[in-house]
């Protein structure tokens, strides 16, 4: 597999599934790919909450707005430029802000299952 | 493991193994904390060039500058925002512009071994 580049704009954005706020997520590399991560874009509305159970490890690196994610231990806020780490088996709460967000993410094994 | 935030000024950056350019690199976590990926912050110099085969995957986000990776299929240039991936084995020259780069990293898996 050669070097790829990926823009948001390559990001086939869908609605979070289990959810229906106004919260997208799109992979551009995956399962479909052979390699070991899944790559992709995330978009976020104003002051949009997403509960969840992480199914795999997630790295998420702020592009746009900010984003808020709490656990039992606390909670942590970042900014454009800035990384959370989320890790398998965490309970988070995601929370966008009042300008929403945008995210890319990289998470270890992939989250979705491959195509039947 | 909890929730992690971190920050470019969390990265303990060091010049890159094995060249002695203006390229600096700092893990935030890796196999010290026990999970699967390695998380850090990277800062280029203006005009800067590295050659490497990679030993692990690396997915790179621009979040400022520009780079641009070339591998013997072509090459791609990414600015803030974008993403570049590349795969293990992968033979590439990664080369920073007038303005040099600033990018947040995950591989997996880690790319330093263990300390002895």
């Amino acid at each position: 597999m050669a070097v790829h580049k990926f823009s948001l704009a390559d990001a086939p954005l869908e609605r979070s599934p289990g959810q229906d706020g106004d919260v997208f997520a799109g992979n551009v590399l995956d399962q479909r790919h052979g390699g070991p991560v899944t790559i992709g874009f995330g978009r976020y509305g104003p002051s949009q909450t997403l509960e969840e159970t992480m199914a795999v490890h997630d790295t998420m690196v702020i592009l746009e707005g900010r984003i808020t994610v709490s656990d039992n231990h606390g909670s942590v806020t970042a900014d454009p430029g800035e990384i959370i780490a989320m890790q398998k088996g965490d309970k988070v709460t995601i929370r966008s802000h009042e300008n929403g967000a945008v995210t890319a993410y990289v998470t270890y094994p992939h989250w979705q299952q491959p195509d039947a």
